[in-house]
């Protein structure tokens, strides 16, 4: 009995994106990628400079696209040293969420149960300020909507920012749960095989030294916690 | 008042792993490097294709190198797409751990405590049958030692595996950890500022459907059990 997500018979938007290992466990559908996206916290993005490929974390969000469907956006410092080599660059972003240990009868099996999303595609860098600012909104209000608790940010703050949006147009997902699948042969050797769960979950959020006035906590902020961080919505 | 982890005063081991970005956050002494990888639980791995940069979720471990140093391995099947190009390949591993949500009075300096490590180098596939062993044990102990307490791999086991070693030579890291770090201007304004951390822990191991034998579970396993994930040994 394979335990597996049972995948969505869509068909991968390119050859590149295609899953080539354990393919049944491959996810094309847009809802079911959204789905994992918003379950995410950061994108591991990677680009390939003269050194070599180089990837880095970054916090990230997701919106609708000018153009249809969705995009990914994500930020960095107008000097960038990743990003900077370019206005548009190939890049690949990755999100993964670790779900548990998969303990099999032999280490062969072993595995972890995840979710994850790859996306290939350019990375555009936004110009049009009310585009920036839209973008960081669905960056910052990605794990909460706190956007509007917040003194808005400045001119100045939204030039020395770089936002970059990549197409969800290619894009595929894989995820594992469920029990370890052993062979035959091991089922009645004197092995144990289960799983140990991976739990992510917000805490109580406490305030900064040097918080001063009496704010209240904002709603958004509060309710994060005991929240499992990697539900999907 | 900077909140950040103190950066031990080392040296960076090329230009390409040298900390561009908020340097101060910058970690380049290998016991604080080992200590972070050891609290991690997957890397994320970029290589450079035909089709341009790909970012992959791992499991890895991190051993002795024979020349001194560390290594860090990963496994893959023998058909890997991302690997099989050749038996050596330009890589960056890059492992990251969330720690909580910084909420700024200001969307700007919103962050993420973290804790992050990126590996480049030349990741080469390890030919001999006991060298492969012993860094897939590496690789399997890595949460927890589980090894000894399952079926050994067989022959065939380690012929369908592709066993990768990457030296921790050209490695930095970054982190970042307590208050956000506002404005003077905004400190006296009516917004909330603080941190929302952000627990990873393991739940109950529980046993696999298909489990017929009477096998108890595995000290180690056991031993997981409401501890934090990404505690540093």
């Amino acid at each position: 009995m394979t335990a597996d997500v049972p995948s969505p018979p869509d068909a991968p938007a390119s050859a590149r994106t295609t899953v080539r290992r354990v393919s049944d466990r491959a996810i094309y559908t847009d809802e079911r990628l959204l789905s994992i996206l918003s379950a995410g916290l950061i994108a591991h993005v990677g680009v390939t400079t003269v050194d070599g490929p180089i990837v880095l974390p970054m916090a990230y969000g997701v919106r609708p696209a000018a153009n249809g469907g969705h995009e990914i956006v994500v930020h960095g410092a107008v000097g960038n040293a990743m990003l900077r080599a370019g206005r548009s660059v190939d890049v690949c972003l990755t999100v993964t969420i670790v779900d548990g240990l998969v303990v099999a009868r032999t280490p062969f099996h072993n595995s972890m149960n995840y979710r994850s999303v790859v996306v290939r595609g350019t990375a555009t860098a936004l110009d049009d300020p009310d585009d920036k600012r839209a973008a960081l909104q669905a960056i910052n209000d990605h794990v909460a909507p706190i956007w509007d608790q917040a003194r808005a940010p400045s001119d100045s703050d939204l030039k020395k920012t770089l936002v970059l949006a990549v197409p969800l147009t290619e894009a595929s997902g894989k995820a594992r749960s469920g029990d370890p699948i052993d062979e035959e042969g091991d089922l009645d050797g004197p092995h144990w095989s289960g799983i140990v769960p991976l739990r992510t979950t917000w805490g109580e959020p406490y305030p900064a030294a040097d918080l001063r006035v009496d704010a209240p906590v904002p709603t958004p902020v509060a309710d994060l916690a005991g929240r499992d961080a990697h539900a999907e919505i």
